[in-house]
């Protein structure tokens, strides 16, 4: 995570969730609660492994998430929201709000979602 | 501007605003109201000059700005916000209120905004 050295909130923000997929990720845990690796990756085509991993790491760091080792049966990673990274549930629904305007359809591109 | 393509109305957002920089660049003509290339480059310290007018560019072509060409004596290209980009403000509020947490104190490498 580049910082962009300002003294302002919004900079600070995103010191911390501006990186590429972040909110996205962010998005998923709010969305579906607490979520495997493959879950993460299945919601998001197109990151590459290790970009989820690492993004992963930084929020973990950051404070963001944390890691459950689940016993079996689950037996793998189970990432879930902080407090403070469930505190970014309105900075996601303001943000989904504003991009309404770009939802009249769906590319031949977009993955919908289901 | 690389898509996530996906049909989501967040991800449809940070197609348009995602990119390092975007919302800082938005978040000056909210405040300043329309600014000279001169003013958002002095505003955003760390900023390449190339990557300033790549971003302004881009949020030209997206509606998000439109470019004003002054008559003396002002005599240079002023950056007015649109409606669709001005409506942004709740976001970068939002954001700006979640990032309270981070501004117990300035760190040493922080600019001042003045």
């Amino acid at each position: 995570m580049r910082s962009y050295g300002q003294y302002c909130s919004v900079a600070k923000a995103l010191d911390v969730v501006g990186d590429r997929w972040t909110l996205l990720i962010m998005r998923e845990l709010i969305l579906q609660g607490p979520c495997r690796y493959t879950d993460l990756k299945r919601a998001l085509p197109g990151i590459a492994t290790n970009l989820l991993a690492d993004r992963l790491r930084d929020l973990e760091a950051a404070g963001l998430i944390w890691r459950e080792e689940a016993a079996p049966p689950v037996a793998t990673s189970l990432f879930h929201l902080t407090a403070a990274g469930a505190e970014l549930e309105p900075v996601l629904t303001t943000l989904g709000a504003w991009g309404i305007r770009y939802m009249a359809a769906p590319t031949e591109r977009d993955e919908v979602r289901s």
